[in-house]
């Protein structure tokens, strides 16, 4: 696939198949948008209707064409596209874009088109993009090559990629990048991705050298791993990702499934992945166009200190409630920065933070301009934000300032500028400084740039891109692993159970408990019974080898009466744990992301709250670490309630342990450790339910 | 306070103290914006420098005026500032607004003469607005009295007020309200607020009948109640209100205190004493604006469905992903309604919710239009949105399209259309559409919306104002009430407390335990012991006469030797309540809003979560309902995690009695209800802690 990209993005020739004079039809407006915006190579336009269109031969089929093109545009209808299809394999064009609709997009008769559509491709060794895609564009090489509204005005090239899968959207975010300044050196839609897919194309344009963001606006993706590898890429190549999927909710989820035919798995888990590899992930196109924004113009800061300085008290505080809100440090300058900033700034403003420098600055811009300087030479600060509004009679004056500010400082700072004067926007864009309209969204596009800062730490550790893993069809029901065959599996990959033992009869019960010491449980053991406590197969707190050897006659009697037919193979006796802190790990086969990592608070934190965070597996102890602290009540790991501490080395080395578990046992489809109990000194599973997938 | 304000707002005369020719200085602007816009009154500059300004007679001093004006502004210095204020009041204008700064704004010494000038003020019978303020404009009299960047461009009326603690946001947000098309009727700056209050300004608004929308930006308030009610004036004329308020996080609230001098008080009672009245919270700017331009243009809906229709799929899914996050409806439509959906779409759109018309209305209209009159017609859709973007070709169209809905439907909605063609935007608003330009903030004022229509149903029991009420010192420490007396308290205002006698001696308690019934908590009682348990003064579940008579013993021993000067008044003996939903009630004395009432979840929910909610007392049982619902963790009353339901209705009289409680008791400072047991049966409250106010 990837050998075909180049030609799709960086065409040297590209044939029009079904062009048409008309620019205001979809099959006539790439060619016209392609000779407006001078790309440079050679196009054929094919259409038996026309001998030329405005001066260029025009070819009556493929098969006449004069030479093989690089790619192709199919502009025809679906009961013409197939056949496009297989003459450009035959000619030789290694890839194509397919304009037509009517495929997976209308439902499960469009869907067999599309695999009719994506047989005849595979066939004839071509390649496809879409069909039901709106094209791309390479703003660098004036490939034009699309039907966009976006394309309505030339395209203007710079350091942004953006993929999207729907083109409607994918068309307003454009629009709207362009309309904030944001050069989009590539956008390209890939609409049902029958072939190529966004990351594909993402993964060949990581290594442009012309790009420096990657976006992508996602409805839906069949191979979670492939983004995984992209992640990694783009963190390799130091290249930020910045990713808009919609379906977050359930209401949204469902909509997206039916709107693109892809699977929207549960989006816990997407957004979980996300972060663990270090992905920035928008809620909206305009988070994205922030974010892509500042990640165009700003270094990545250090860390999470952020100064704010404005001459409006009140936006200041709108700031700093944000930052909070996002986790961000609003610092007290240190005493030396504040002394140096008493020395620029009027004694009725503030060198606190948010920093007050009044209005006294358009009469002295130094005020303004060393007030930046200073406050991003303290330790403590690692970015920040310079609000103001309106200005109009002092627009050239700003540009001085922030120009010169841009020039000496080598930290992130974004301007915040209400009702900017045009002329100020538009020089300060081609300074390269960051402007952002709106208070609270100024903070948040800093967030995105501190995030990122801590993901590339956290993802320095990772030094080769994870490997490829098996997705289980988790339609399939499985079957329950027993408990002491799924004990001595998870014991040897480093993950500590309570000391459990199976008894197949009252006495050996009796021996079983003495050796395990008091006091213990007894639980029923049968691959027939998954509801022990309703089939009277578990009991508690048992102190002594009587009592032990009297209820496991109960059990095993009870267990006979709830199911006759059930295979027993007698109980199981645990030493029972100190309760302590309850947590919840889990194992699930993602139908995207394949073996993912779980981990949650017990009691009502899991079962109302849904607080829980995922990663897939691999997961590194860094990853670890960074799921347990995005736990909502994440303080009670450090001890809350009056309880000790959780030894948080040794809940790392589980989550660990349990991913290499989930890579080692592919056939394992779930595993929940439920409940741990972990204290200060260290962690234990004292109950599992394991299940295999029945294919083995 | 009130009879003054029109005189402000709409003065027939303006007298501006400083007066100047040089329309670049603050005050030579009022006089320069007040001409221009053609302001009828007679205007009175007033500085011994100028004989005339520009044509119009300077006086050289305020004796000097020909007659009283209505109004002034003082446009002098610090130090001039209270003579001005002097002068004024002796010649009988009535109200003067204060440009002049380096009052409270600057710390303590400008406190000092911002109390120096209210004093002058009041001496000599004149009410002052600001200082340190930018004016106001009430653009349906052409009062441009401000030096605001905002009036650099003439004033556009409408039917919005806005008024603002502070000059620069506030004209950042006006010039916001401007590009948007959003008319202000009134813009006002209220500065330190040493006299006037942006509650008293809006209150007088609020009967203004050009007036439909009032909002506010607030730093902070000294009295609440005079918010509680500003927000019941103005649910009776029907009129939505709504604030952006900063300092929702501690870190924002300790930058807002230093701002402004105003007490920012606990961000989370605030919040909660706006939704208990109604008030509309925006939490910046732009959802300010979004929130205005809906109010101002569309209906109140009637309950929480709302419709997305769309040509892309995409933006419908980020609609129903962010709908669900507010606690909006996105219900599929009816059958019939569908029916007549499929009528009207082509085959390939959609007729579920979001609704997808596809890009062919361009060539057939009435697809866009019957889809939204139609899905408007289902009882259950309460609102829509219809998303679009660019169209730049069809922007007539559209227009036409959307007035012709306009004119048919008696529901909201709102188009949001990203980079909408700028000859459109103006039309659309001309015919008194709301247009947003953004996916998610569409939905976030569709919200708005909805809310404030829950909460118009929720204040229309409440038919009088809320009384005023006494607000406490709360810095002086109280005392504690002894048990008993708290329990005969809380016992006469009708809140159920678990069974609960005092005993002065072990034998008295073995008497009390056989009247109450087993099991019983035994607990020391002393006002000089707050700290039972670190006494040993708590046992809990005692079952017989005998235990109970030897672990009274043992408490009254171990209280004095805890502290052998403490006065112990014996013991108290509570019958034990059966466990159940632990819930948290309290009373406070909150410096802003005087006696608020918190309800919460006991245990993590309380402690770790801070998952609770407050209103003011007064509190109606529907107020106390909407508290309960409001909780994040209000699942668990509805029997979560294998308990039973609580009896809400019980619950709900316990916190409106808890309410005639404080209203009753002025005394009292705190009260902490905790824990509560509530199951499907009723509440008992089985500890309490009062403690009285000091002074009493």
């Amino acid at each position: 696939m990837r050998n075909v990209l180049p030609y799709m993005l960086q065409p040297k020739s590209i044939a029009i198949i079904g062009a048409s004079p008309d620019i205001n039809k979809l099959n006539g407006r790439p060619l016209h948008f392609l000779r407006r915006d001078g790309y440079a190579g050679k196009l054929f336009p094919v259409n038996p209707k026309y001998s030329d269109i405005d001066g260029l031969t025009c070819y009556p089929d493929v098969a006449s064409l004069p030479e093989v093109p690089d790619m192709a545009i199919i502009a025809v209808s679906q009961k013409l596209a197939t056949n496009a299809v297989k003459a450009l394999g035959e000619k030789g064009t290694p890839v194509a874009i397919i304009f037509s609709s009517g495929y997976s997009e209308i439902g499960d008769e469009g869907a067999a088109y599309e695999r009719e559509l994506l047989d005849a491709a595979k066939e004839h060794g071509i390649h496809i993009c879409g069909p039901n895609n709106l094209g791309l564009i390479n703003a660098f090489e004036n490939v034009t090559a699309t039907f966009s509204q976006y394309a309505d005005q030339p395209p203007i090239a710079g350091p942004v990629a953006f993929a999207s899968q729907s083109g409607a959207f994918g068309t307003g975010i454009s629009a709207l990048a362009r309309s904030r300044g944001i050069g989009l050196g590539y956008f390209v839609n890939t609409g049902n991705q029958a072939d190529i897919t966004l990351v594909d194309v993402l993964m060949e344009i990581a290594d442009d050298e012309r790009i420096s963001v990657l976006s992508a606006y996602i409805e839906g993706l069949r191979d979670g791993r492939e983004l995984i590898q992209l992640a990694h890429k783009a963190m390799t190549v130091e290249k930020p990702l910045i990713i808009t999927k919609v379906g977050r909710k359930a209401a949204g989820a469902r909509a997206a499934a039916s709107h693109t035919g892809s699977l929207a798995g549960q989006d816990i888990v997407f957004d979980g992945v996300l972060k663990q590899h270090g992905v920035i992930r928008a809620r909206n196109e305009e988070h994205m166009l922030d974010l892509v924004s500042a990640f165009s113009c700003c270094p990545i800061p250090n860390g999470n200190g952020v100064a704010f300085i404005t001459q409006s008290g009140g936006a200041g505080v709108l700031m700093a409630d944000r930052a909070e809100e996002l986790g961000l440090d609003v610092p007290t300058p240190s005493a030396q920065t504040q002394a140096k900033l008493k020395e620029v700034i009027p004694s009725f403003g503030s060198s606190a933070n948010p920093i007050d420098v009044t209005g006294q600055f358009l009469a002295d811009p130094k005020i303004l301009s060393e007030s930046i300087k200073i406050s991003l030479q303290d330790p403590n600060i690692d970015s920040c934000i310079v609000w103001l509004q309106l200005m109009h009679g002092h627009a050239d004056l700003l540009v001085d300032i922030f120009t010169d500010v841009k020039n000496s400082v080598n930290k992130p700072f974004i301007v915040c500028w209400i009702e900017a004067p045009e002329q100020a926007l538009q020089k300060l864009r081609s300074a390269g400084i960051c402007i952002i309209g709106a208070t609270e969204r100024s903070v948040d596009a800093i967030a995105g740039l501190a995030q990122y800062g801590e993901a590339r730490k956290l993802c320095a550790s990772q030094t080769s891109a994870p490997e490829h893993v098996e997705i289980l069809d988790t339609t399939v029901p499985g079957v329950a692993v027993p408990t002491m065959t799924a004990a001595n599996m998870l014991e040897s990959m480093g993950i500590p159970l309570a000391p459990t033992l199976l008894a197949e009869t009252p006495e050996e019960a009796r021996t079983t408990a003495e050796q395990l010491g008091y006091p213990v449980a007894v639980k029923i053991e049968s691959p027939d019974i998954l509801h022990k406590t309703e089939a009277g197969g578990v009991r508690l707190g048992l102190t002594n080898a009587d009592d032990v050897e009297t209820v496991t006659q109960e059990i095993l009697a009870a267990a006979k009466a709830y199911n006759p037919s059930a295979s027993i193979s007698g109980v199981v006796i645990q030493r029972m744990a100190k309760p302590a802190t309850e947590l919840v790990l889990g194992l699930r086969r993602d139908p995207i992301f394949g073996p993912v990592i779980m981990v949650g608070l017990g009691g009502i934190f899991v079962e109302i709250l849904e607080d829980v965070a995922f990663a897939a597996a691999p997961v590194t102890p860094p990853q670890a670490e960074a799921m347990l602290s995005r736990l909502q009540g994440a303080a009670i790991l450090d001890g809350a309630r009056g309880k000790p501490h959780v030894n948080r080395k040794a809940l790392v080395e589980m989550i660990c342990n349990l991913s290499n578990f989930a890579l080692a046992h592919t056939e394992i489809a779930e595993l929940d450790l439920n409940p741990i109990f972990a204290d200060n000194k260290g962690v234990v599973a004292v109950d599992w339910m394991m299940i295999e997938d029945a294919k083995n």
